[in-house]
């Protein structure tokens, strides 16, 4: 199976509002909830592409009983930790009339040591059946910074391979204790080394620890620096649509084609189709099997010179 | 005891945001719920004020558990019907930098009508113990328009006086039952009579069934249309602060008055000083009882020449 870490889960609601005025009083039209976080995002693909996937992170209080209760029936195993704070809801106000989005993200619940030392215990366990994991999304309040590197340290004694997804300090941390692939999009990696050069930032990110750097770069695709070369791959056209949960999509295409053991240039086709296909699809974070299946052998994957 | 039914009681949740951006996403700071819905305010002003308060209404779903979670430690006695959807949330998001509040307001779930003659066979038995019932705000999904009516007539049949506080469909109805006070405000007063002068419009909102007319004028204060004569009491000075919640305590002080037989230049005087200290309370919904105590004598009520 492929383990997911979200140590920061979400209740994820939607709104629907005829349109969102600030100041004003709302009568919201319609209401959404989805067990949310990035890397129960990504299971959720995974399981779709046909990998048993198991979720682990965290979840407490009256928004974590609903999100398990909401994940319940999905196809992904739950082997959240339990906590003692409320999980965090992300509130999502869809404007009808214009369809633009406005993002309201609770913090999370602190996590206490003895939830975290619960955490490690069974993550060690997990890692046992596992073909490989991800680290995905922003550390909740209380887990230190170094956590990720910790939690690849051990992934790497597991022999198991690790893809990290996440941002600022605790990418860095992470990327130093090397893990196999690292995601970041092009702010990322820009914050991350200080150069917006996608080629000269992936390099500098390689040079930092991680085995191998795949940069997301929005509507130009994706750009793989690896020991065995350098590929970039774009979708067919420029897709239009709700950029919602198409990194988390493409770690999934990552993912399972590593788990698959496939070449390069098809791990980043795959990842490429499927976020263009999360992009494509009406509701924000899913994706059409069919868009993908339409979009796979439209991907131009190139291979550059320079050695990685 | 006093009785207040909120048919469509909320879980009030306050985001504090730094600033509010539309299609923007926002880092929520600070994170605050609290069991809301008219009929539950106005019965936390009751049980400050030192009367036995037992609330009713429905309840339900997750949002509905953690709404009698914290309304367990408060003084009014919970009499909550269950349903079975989830009860809705408020989420109004406080804009640190200028202090306005952006509402955002899930419509309630639909109560079936077994539920609806559940709760009918609970406000039968309520009313045997009470000494007066509010009935508050909207009605949710799958309520008939009449059945602020129907209530009124149970409880005019039990002996028990009534005050109701609405607005549209269901205040036309509820008036024509022949309650005993209702309290609108000056927009619900001329949505319903068709006339913005307050004196004309409580005249014929009594004409139309209501016993007694109390209008609340927002800055002005409150004027009361009764058969024993016509008053307006209006606050010292104009307040400033947030009116989340005024109306509530105003309820609460006709309530008070009511079941204290206060003369009615008394009853007013307390509504508007309720009202004035829940716009100068610094939490929306809360009224300070000391800067109560201090406006109370200042609050200035003039009887009318015009017999009502």
């Amino acid at each position: 199976m492929i383990l997911t870490v979200t140590l920061n889960t979400a209740l994820d609601i939607t709104y629907r509002v005829p349109a969102l005025t600030p100041h004003a009083s709302h009568r919201v039209t319609d209401v959404a909830e989805r067990p949310g976080g990035k890397g129960l995002n990504v299971a959720r693909v995974l399981a779709a592409l046909g990998h048993d996937t198991v979720v682990t992170g965290f979840a407490g209080g009256p928004s974590g009983a609903v999100l398990r209760d909401l994940l319940a029936p999905l196809a992904p195993v739950d082997a959240l930790v339990p906590v003692s704070g409320n999980t965090r809801r992300t509130v999502a106000v869809v404007d009808a009339a214009t369809g633009d989005t406005t993002q309201l993200n609770e913090p999370g619940p602190t996590v206490t040591a003895d939830e975290w030392a619960a955490f490690l215990s069974s993550y060690a366990e997990l890692l046992g059946g596992a073909e490989a994991v991800a680290l995905c999304g922003s550390l909740p309040p209380g887990i230190h910074v170094g956590a990720y590197a910790e939690l690849i340290r051990r992934a790497r004694t597991a022999g198991v391979p690790v893809l990290l997804d996440t941002s600022g300090e605790p990418l860095r941390r992470g990327i130093a204790a090397r893990p196999g692939l690292v995601k970041p999009n092009a702010d990322e990696l820009a914050q991350l080394t200080g150069s917006r050069d996608p080629l000269r930032a992936a390099h500098d990110a390689r040079r930092r620890g991680a085995h191998t750097v795949v940069a997301s770069l929005g509507a130009d695709g994706m750009l793989a620096a690896t020991p065995e070369g350098l590929w970039q791959a774009a979708p067919p056209a420029r897709v239009k649509g709700n950029p919602t949960g198409a990194g988390d999509s493409a770690v999934a295409g990552l993912l399972s084609g590593l788990v698959e053991q496939l070449p390069w240039p098809e791990r980043l086709a795959r990842a490429v189709a499927l976020s263009a296909a999360t992009v494509l699809a009406p509701a924000a974070g899913e994706f059409d099997v069919r868009t993908y299946e339409d979009l796979l052998p439209q991907v131009e994957v190139t291979a550059h010179a320079t050695a990685a």
